[in-house]
């Protein structure tokens, strides 16, 4: 049985001015490779209905899901939802449910109900809501996509809620052995020994610290004991160029 | 006469497993837009032969420049240079000045000039070298490509030193306003600033700080004293929920 496949889309002018560095990618990354999805591509797109549409239909349809982030909050700039009606060709308007968890917030904290909350409110039809514990305004699911909010605490809140149904896969596992070498030097048996482990991903990741120049060497693979028994080996392999333990 | 366009790919496994968190990205766009090139997109895919082609021919053929980084090393996991020969129909063979820059280098710290090293001069016919002042291996440009290596202090090298050949467009200026109110209270008036400066880009990015929501408002633009003006109609109109200066 192979692993569910996802695929990221940033929305956000920010990140491609350098405004803003992007952490929700990394964050998901993560989460997702312990949840058992093969991230297989993330792409950053600029605010513009038409980009947003084209990329959400491409990526949906070579991938069992797509995450989004950015684009669902008040303001003018806040084009995602509507860009994801328009790519499933179906209405959006504002939703009781979605409206009734953000008018109960606006009681709490004493704010004003106005017509750019109620904006949030927003959700194309038949999707599903992606609760927001941090701020209310709910993300939501339709088809296999995920639209989510780009301010990094509220997206990692909501797709920590969002991942507990769905269905995850075999985490993938994984092995660092960090060598005292330059990458040049190591390369012939690190060839060698990936061509002889096909079920397994043979990363090298040189580096440079402290002046000396090094490599992380990553195994990834399904089964545990097999990546176990790869890092062993590797160890065994270039014991006298192990660094001390860690991750450098 | 409008900016020159740029797309970046990131090539690298480890980025979409999590493992690494990718710095190129940030350091690419901040420095583009200082240069007068605007990033349109960006694209992250896994170490595969066939998705490095179909991104690289995607993404060159829609922008005026396509920078990648990742890929260019020694060991065997290195496949970035063949994919961009393959998606340019050219041959790739050791180059002769690309191998002389990392003899020498070999030949100065003693290093044995071995295989893989000469791996690393594997250039795509009629494409140009990036040098790398850092490990001396090079990168290359070919038609309106550049490819780079991925780790981060030989990335930014690589791209100081290629921006100088690059002719720039006009820098895109910004000014940021923070404001100490939540998204959904300045919404309607920030959108109807935003429709009467249709030369400017006006975003707006919700943040919590100290347990409380604030959102920096960001103007974009090419003409400078433009954004300066709307910068100071933007003070006023906001002139009770300023907060101090600052970035926030």
């Amino acid at each position: 049985m192979k692993n569910p496949t996802a695929a990221m889309l940033v929305i956000g002018d920010e990140i491609l001015s350098g405004r803003t560095r992007d952490a929700n990618m990394h964050y998901l990354a993560g989460r997702l490779t312990r949840h058992g999805i093969d991230l297989q591509e993330v792409r950053i797109v600029a605010d513009c209905h038409d980009d947003i549409i084209a990329a959400v239909n491409e990526l949906r349809a070579r991938n069992d899901h797509l995450f989004t982030c950015g684009g669902i909050g008040p303001t003018h700039d806040d084009i995602t939802a509507d860009a994801v009606a328009a790519a499933f060709g179906v209405s959006i308007d504002i939703r009781e449910d979605a409206l009734q968890l953000i008018a109960e917030r606006c009681q709490e904290y004493g704010q004003e109900l106005n017509d750019d909350r109620r904006r949030m409110a927003r959700i194309p039809d038949d999707a599903e809501l992606i609760l927001n514990p941090v701020s209310s305004a709910p993300g939501f699911s339709i088809g296999n996509i995920h639209v989510m909010a780009g301010v990094p605490k509220i997206f990692s809140s909501m797709l920590d809620g969002l991942l507990t149904r769905i269905p995850g896969g075999v985490p993938l596992a994984s092995a660092t052995i960090e060598i005292a070498a330059p990458e040049g030097e190591i390369a012939a048996k690190l060839g060698e020994l990936a061509r002889r482990l096909p079920d397994l991903q043979v990363g090298s990741y040189p580096f440079r610290k402290h002046k000396r120049y090094g490599v992380n060497v990553v195994l990834r693979g399904y089964d545990v004991r097999e990546v176990k028994r790869a890092e062993n080996h590797l160890r065994q392999v270039f014991a006298t160029k192990l660094a001390s333990d860690g991750q450098g």
